[in-house]
């Protein structure tokens, strides 16, 4: 018998018969002699739909009634599953966020999580009775409703599995698991079994978009194992948990790529005390994520200094890199669109120095320039021209020998033929 | 200054335009120099719409999880309301059945209001916010959410009218207030500018369906002033209170009729002990609701009893009847559809013995046959052919000098044309 926490998103119960096959899928599972809970998104687009509705009476509403709004999306659909599960012959409760004792601070729209009060969870459990909780939502200490912003149902399941010490806290989801690349870039791409905390970290800053960094975080903390599997099949996905690579292990565990971000550079900036503070301070108080940052001093005294911010945010970035080249006397500043950051990944790459010059070589040997270079502890990430990314993910995928022998047969998949494709167990 | 409470059912709120409106409504109210709590229906046919999505999962859904699945229809409309007074230039708050503290039996779907604790309603009051309430539900002792069936959202804005001993419960909706008859059927109807709680119970009871029953009861027995006005202009309504008639006032408020109950006779039933009981407490654990009641016993031993019942539970209670003839050896039992049940009501008929023999005298005199009758201290109502109910209504309402110099010109006005008609303010 395990206790099981498993998570679907708004994908898995966008339609009654959906929510029909989430209930049959927990009832097996019961059935098999497992303890079950389930955290539930909003059904389908309803996140988008009453934002949208909120919009028509107010173009900047207010957080806080903006959270109710929003939470009413979880709730419909967590009383929808169970009611399905009832269907089913089987009994089930549905716990809000505020029933099941999620307590978070009070910042509306990305309210972090405080504590967790799981009795309520715990009584049912041992009545016998599927639980389902929803998720994304908590309250304040006022008792607010608040949400959790982008990734909030995941992060829930963790908090939750977390709370009542579940062995696995399975997240559901369209593809069947964390890949050493992108399938659909990267057709040798191989499921990775088990992945540790920090390299699912910084698959997720790098681009992977299967599970959000924030529920990875909270899981290391808490030593939640994550199982990141299917929602179409029954095979096993991937487990990210607590995980010593062993000797024979590959020095890198994936390849990721993001080419959602442009790259901006302001030139020739006077080299005074306190420059960079003064431009990425700027873009802070913006509330402009910066991702890579390079500074490079010539022998005049002055600076050269890169970052990469997302597109979404590049009308407001021009901005304050128009003030701030007015404000230092700073050259020009230029921004390039067309770029794609490409990382390696992997927490055998801590006691291998040779890994990174061995990127940079099979780029420069598959003729791709390198515009900026990071690294940190277990990756190396370098921007390259925004056309190469999907070769440079190929070559560093065989060049580190993750090539598996199933082969992906299309590389231009859409995200459904994907889904799809691995419906079909292959 | 007064202290409000403004309910507005669904059809004020159907749309994002009407919520501006009803915003715009509170906001002007609140510069007035009011203080305003506003009780708010889910939006248009929100309702209908969970209860289809539920039966698409299962036919016969948890009450527990309907309740919670029915009770988003409110918190949407609250949140949607309070942003739309933002959006406005004033503050607002909205508050849950559990937020205001209304908790009730846990009899889920038909939960009966056992306790409010309005605190946090005076609290957002005192710091100058409109406040926004969820109407139709509350919390068991459990913490879970209940909902209070029929006329919930009526009913939860007495009771928070009670709680916060407000001045006085404004009931929008889309007539402006209750008539001395229904101005559809007779077209000399008046408004009734102020009528007594148990006067009103009585016309709800006859079928006048402006206030439900329910929370007329309810202000009844906390002493809160109902006025019942009109959502589409700012003309004074009904107020329901407390009220002592004057001398001169006339014996009869109102007529009121109602053509959606059936009449069923059981014949020659062995007049035994009891056999009432046996009746009743058969349509009773059906769930059927009776209405008026007749017994007559012939001197040989045998009673014909008479019940009208709702047209809506018809194919019940006959099934319901076939068994007490077979079980009791009656003779048989018929059933009149093509019924209207025709109620004269006022205070001014317990110290004026011959109103009810006028009323008789009048019907007879218009041709009309009466079928059933039955008496309260302020109300007669009379069972007679489903086609003869306008004339009747007309008939009554005249001989008991209720007409107005006002005429409705089309005594076939739609709810619509009717609800139009009152904007333009007649």
């Amino acid at each position: 018998m395990s206790l099981v926490v498993a998570k679907f998103g708004g994908t898995s119960v966008a339609t009654p018969e959906r929510v029909l096959s989430v209930a049959k899928r927990l009832v097996q599972r019961k059935r098999s002699g497992d303890k079950v809970v389930a955290v539930v998104s909003a059904m389908g687009k309803t996140t988008d739909d009453l934002i949208a509705l909120a919009n028509q009476v107010n173009t900047n509403p207010p957080a806080r009634e903006m959270d109710t709004l929003l939470s009413t999306g979880e709730l419909v659909s967590m009383a929808m599953v169970a009611m399905a599960i009832h269907s089913q012959g089987e009994e089930a409760i549905s716990l809000s966020g505020r029933q099941v004792g999620l307590v978070t601070n009070d910042v509306h729209g990305k309210a972090k999580i405080r504590e967790i009060h799981a009795e309520r969870i715990k009584e049912a459990l041992e009545e016998d009775k599927i639980v389902i909780v929803a998720g994304f939502q908590g309250i304040d200490a006022n008792g607010d409703v608040t949400t959790l912003g982008r990734g909030g149902s995941d992060t829930t399941a963790v908090a939750i599995a977390a709370g009542i010490h579940a062995d696995v806290c399975e997240i559901y989801t369209d593809v069947d698991g964390v890949y050493s690349a992108d399938p659909r870039v990267a057709p040798k791409a191989q499921k990775i079994d088990v992945i540790s905390y920090e390299e699912m970290l910084e698959m997720a800053a790098a681009g992977a978009g299967v599970l959000h960094k924030r529920c990875v975080e909270f899981a290391r903390k808490y030593g939640v194992t994550i199982h990141c599997r299917s929602s179409f099949n029954d095979e096993p996905g991937t487990l990210v948990k607590e995980y010593e690579s062993h000797m024979e292990k590959a020095l890198v565990t994936g390849v990721a790529h993001d080419s959602s971000e442009a790259k901006f550079t302001i030139r020739d900036v006077p080299d005074t005390e306190g420059i960079a503070a003064t431009v990425f301070g700027a873009l802070a108080d913006a509330n402009i994520s910066v991702d890579m940052i390079i500074q490079n001093i010539s022998e005049d005294g002055h600076a050269d200094i890169s970052f990469t911010s997302p597109k979404a945010d590049i009308n407001r970035t021009r901005e304050v890199m128009e003030a701030i080249v007015e404000k230092t006397g700073a050259a020009e500043f230029v921004v390039a669109e067309d770029i794609a950051k490409v990382s390696i990944v992997g927490a055998g790459m801590k006691a291998a120095p040779g890994v990174a010059a061995k990127m940079f070589r099979t780029l420069a040997d598959a003729g791709i320039n390198l515009s900026l270079i990071t690294t940190s502890d277990i990756r190396t990430s370098v921007v390259i021209p925004g056309d190469k990314g999907p070769e440079a993910v190929r070559a560093l995928h065989t060049a580190f020998g993750l090539d598996g022998d199933d082969v992906f047969e299309e590389t231009q998949l859409s995200a459904e033929e994907l889904a799809a494709k691995m419906a079909k167990g292959r």
